[in-house]
């Protein structure tokens, strides 16, 4: 057993006599604690399966190529992982800082987004940094939908949202994207262009007639009348290429803000302190220079351009007809045109795109998300022959791929 | 307006066409839109105030000796820093790591945690990587229990307990700790001995016979029968003396951990990778010189007791009889021995000791946190005449401490 001085230190803030009752099992007697079983909070029942768990646990073994889960495995730039090394000297830097985003943080933030909508942005009151986009979406989620709302969802859409919404005790409406053309699927989704189903006038549709508020594209708050009610959220991952930050921000008006407040400070409180200064700090060298074709919010873009045609060109030998995104960093493609045989695998009642992700890893060595992965129970079926390759990886990564579908062409030839 | 390139790298992956239709006013009209006015969701009502945030913002005068939030401005131990430094530099430690907790850190909390416990931990299972001590207390809340449940928490209370538990739809029930000397609290409630109401017999009481579970100190779960129904909350801030990496941690059984796994994976999903696994590499120096006195978990509090020891010394010298704590890095004192001239404050219905706090903030320029923070609406008048002094401050702190109190005694004599 350990000294008392061993507790002095180690002993946590935050865990002292807080006791739980809950009163499922109430005078439980002593001696049946060996079958002591307590359930989950209801809030929570049959939201624990998860694609990115499932699916990254296959892609971990090291002799496959893994274009699954959107992680790029090229270099953030560098500026960003020096100003982390040099912070992480500093005493204060590595302490508490404001619980609604470090103040160096918020006043970049600002000045970015004031350059993106032309109008004055509170970096007190409008900005609210998050543990990644993730914490910015349950944040708002949380603060904002009461149990009985319904909340719209369009599909396909990324994975949390349905489970986020359960967990507010709210009833998801998925209303499908069947007129919009594919450009970008899952962390990418959107259309790209107003002349489409998506474009202006069905937002504004959306948002004059139906909604009293939505999560964005970083545009779609420039509408006219729309900040009001809209949350725009970005993160450092997609920003400089470091997801392993999981630093995120919402934008919007005080109004919707403040209760996306009320939620941080009562489920985490703040963000990591280094990671906010040293993205403050990455921010504003790249602010500084936006017209600059070196501006890594530039010079990633056209980085993504050549990345995306190759791996188009890969698809396309393999014998697919991939949709052409002109965002993000994901290619979605229908891979039932290579007929492969999945027989062999297990579960028959998974979604053919789960069945061929997985054949695909096990045979192949190449791994891929499944588009199914991003729709309701009942229009998995709609997308199952879909599946999302991510192309945000080094030449080497991308190398390897090319080797592997060369392979398989040659078997199948 | 930025160009199409532009949106390719900076519009988040999280936030897209996710629509929210709150009930509340559909259907407003487009002409409304200047009335527009979202109230946040019921689970928040009421949970916007903040201690932290009312008495950090005053304490941000630089002219302030801020002996208030325990937040440590001594040195973290260079290994601990110079490990993020480095890895800083690594692209993979960049990028996202497992949800429930990186590798190599589940994997160094076990070691620790099976070397205080005396049994097997599973690293994957039993453990659980959170934001902060904090984290891991709403995701232990928001994972187990339901809304209408009861849940006791033993007065004094470190604050954002009771909010917790109202955001989860629960009802706290309050018990005082009259009975048990007020060693330390706040951050460090806890009375350090078994002899006192809140030992050994006390709380198995409370276990075997009213709980299903409790959040505990770390020896808790060492009580026969208790493994099964202890989650225990630690972080990097109490052992590393690092609060702003915001990296905490659940350990308990996996029928327990699982439910607080479901809800990360629902919230934020993973934590800082590079803050993990620099937290890992720290650990390991430490696990394996723990008999060591250089030992961080040794030397931190041999520290921490000068400093104690001082504080006591400058609290006794301005009149006052400060409860002497074994544990933690908080002072508590009676302060209306003072008999402070508080009738030039504004806020006549504010408890005493928030009075006070802002008063010696304003006129002595030192801070410290009012006890009755710490206490439901219905007792702050048995606590407001206490206040929370932190003493994890460098000498040149203490220093100036001294230099406030010396010439506040002087103005007294």
């Amino acid at each position: 057993m350990f000294s008392a001085q061993w507790r002095l230190c180690s002993l946590n803030s935050t865990a002292k006599f807080l006791t739980i009752n809950s009163s499922k099992i109430l005078g439980l007697p002593t001696s049946a604690k060996m079958s002591l079983k307590i359930t989950n909070a209801k809030r929570i029942e049959g939201l624990d399966s998860n694609v990115w768990i499932e699916f990254t646990k296959l892609a971990a073994d090291p002799s496959v190529v893994n274009l699954g889960q959107g992680l790029p495995d090229i270099s953030p730039p560098i500026y960003v992982k020096e100003k982390l090394s040099k912070i992480a000297a500093i005493d204060s830097l590595n302490q508490y800082t404001r619980g609604f985003g470090h103040p160096s943080l918020v006043k970049a933030l600002a000045c970015l987004y004031e350059k993106f909508y032309q109008n004055q942005i509170n970096p007190n009151k409008e900005i609210l940094v998050t543990v990644g986009a993730y914490g910015s979406l349950f944040n708002a989620i949380q603060g904002l939908i009461d149990e009985g709302d319904e909340v719209i969802i369009i599909m396909p859409f990324y994975d949390c949202y349905e489970p986020m919404v359960r967990m507010a005790g709210a009833t998801p409406v998925f209303i499908p994207l069947r007129s919009v053309s594919l450009i970008s699927m899952g962390d990418e989704l959107h259309s790209g262009t107003s002349s489409s189903a998506l474009g202006m006038d069905f937002l504004q549709l959306l948002a004059h007639n139906y909604l009293t508020f939505f999560f964005s594209l970083s545009y779609s708050a420039t509408f006219p009348g729309m900040w009001e009610r809209t949350i725009t959220i970005g993160s450092a991952g997609k920003t400089f290429s470091v997801t392993g930050w999981k630093l995120g921000w919402s934008v919007g008006p005080h109004h919707l803000i403040k209760h996306l407040q009320t939620v941080q400070q009562n489920t985490i409180y703040t963000c990591a302190t280094p990671l906010q200064e040293a993205l403050a700090q990455a921010l504003w060298i790249d602010i500084k220079r936006m017209d600059d074709p070196e501006c890594y919010f530039n010079s990633l873009p056209k980085e993504l351009e050549v990345k995306r045609d190759r791996m188009i060109h890969l698809l396309e030998n393999l014998g697919l007809k991939p949709i052409v995104p002109d965002g993000g960093y994901f290619i979605i493609a229908d891979v039932s045109l290579l007929d492969a045989d999945l027989s062999g695998m297990k579960d028959s009642n998974e979604p053919y795109d789960y069945k061929f992700v997985k054949w695909m890893t096990k045979n192949k060595k190449l791994s891929a998300i499944p588009v199914s992965a991003f729709c309701n129970t009942e229009t998995k079926l709609q997308f199952e022959k879909f599946v999302r390759f991510c192309f945000i990886k080094k030449d080497s990564t991308l190398d390897a791929a090319e080797e592997i579908i060369k392979a398989w062409t040659g078997q199948k030839s």
